[in-house]
């Protein structure tokens, strides 16, 4: 994400970054209770509930206003987490979270949505060495996250403008992979300069 | 509220008695957010989402087991104040909420919904009278809370179990009422020697 925005800011693209849930007070105060409150029993529908009243308010105080400005969004996360967490790994009925979804964002979608794909054992090893301490979700155990591999990765295949993309490698590796994706994806958004300028950027793939 | 479960509780009638946002200790965190915290900007859908997440909490972790074990369950306030806030004063669509609703309860509803009715002028009083701070909803103007009313008034219509009571009056006074609402309505749930105690209990309405 700071790679993104960088390089963004860089060919002077417009845009906001953001994670979920979170991204405004109302979601950060929402992101306290539901993940790292690691005390509260929360059950599959109130965190369902939860993740999507932060994404309302997401929607209505950042994502709309930036979108009206003609600005780029980028999102740690939206809708198609909702559907690999809570609908198939806890077991929500799909349809039910598909309508929730589309009451809470008033269905607002991504034009491009990059799954970035590690094998569990390399997303564990990251976890590890990682600072931050894990959340509610992220202490569940190894066949949760199986799980929520998988549906990712079904969900790549049939939602709309999701993209598989292989996360092994450094992050500038990984960086450079989606900067390729967004820049064939999405030309419209980035300014011919940042196209042409590919090919000069290729050597930040070694770098840090 | 008070009177009604010791009341209960003379009579031997196992219940439980709980608020709404709140209720457990994911509905009070909730309750927090949604309410206490008057900083934060909550629009009606994300304000929709967290009592329902609330609500999901409080079916799941004590009403579902309190009716199991066969207990009376007192609530103050539920899926009706949903609709008199949300939709009809908030102005989201209807049946968008009554199908979250349905979807955070799992289609629980009251046997009985005891609508207490006082002018707006008196309930604003009471307000004033009140030790507590209003909460975010409770610093909405008279024409929001007017609202509120011609909303909770046309449900009583049309919602099942649904019972107007005018609560004008003392604690007391009103208390009688209920109880007495109660007795006619769920006979089964009271046990013989309250119903025939009514008589006696007929001097509490004077009293505190």
């Amino acid at each position: 994400m700071a790679l993104l925005a960088a390089w963004l800011e860089g060919v002077g693209v417009p845009h906001v970054v953001v994670r979920e849930p979170g991204g405004t007070p109302l979601g950060e105060a929402i992101r306290e209770v539901a993940l790292t409150r690691t005390d509260l029993d929360v059950g599959p529908a109130s965190e369902l509930l939860l993740m999507l009243a932060a994404r309302a308010a997401l929607v209505r105080d950042v994502l709309r206003p930036a979108l009206d400005e003609g600005k780029l969004v980028i999102a740690d996360r939206f809708s198609m987490s909702t559907l690999a967490y809570q609908a198939h790994a806890r077991g929500l009925d799909p349809e039910r979270v598909r309508s929730a979804i589309e009451f809470a964002t008033g269905g607002l979608r991504p034009d491009l949505c990059v799954v970035l794909d590690v094998p569990l054992e390399e997303a564990s090893a990251r976890r590890k060495a990682g600072a931050a301490r894990p959340d509610r979700i992220e202490r569940e155990g190894e066949a949760f996250r199986r799980k929520v591999r998988d549906a990712y990765l079904a969900l790549t295949e049939t939602e709309p403008g999701a993209e598989l993309l292989d996360a092994r490698g450094t992050p500038a590796e990984v960086h450079a992979r989606i900067r390729d994706l967004i820049v064939a994806r999405l030309p419209a958004v980035v300014p011919a300069v940042a196209r042409a300028g590919q090919s000069i950027g290729e050597g930040e793939r070694d770098g840090a």
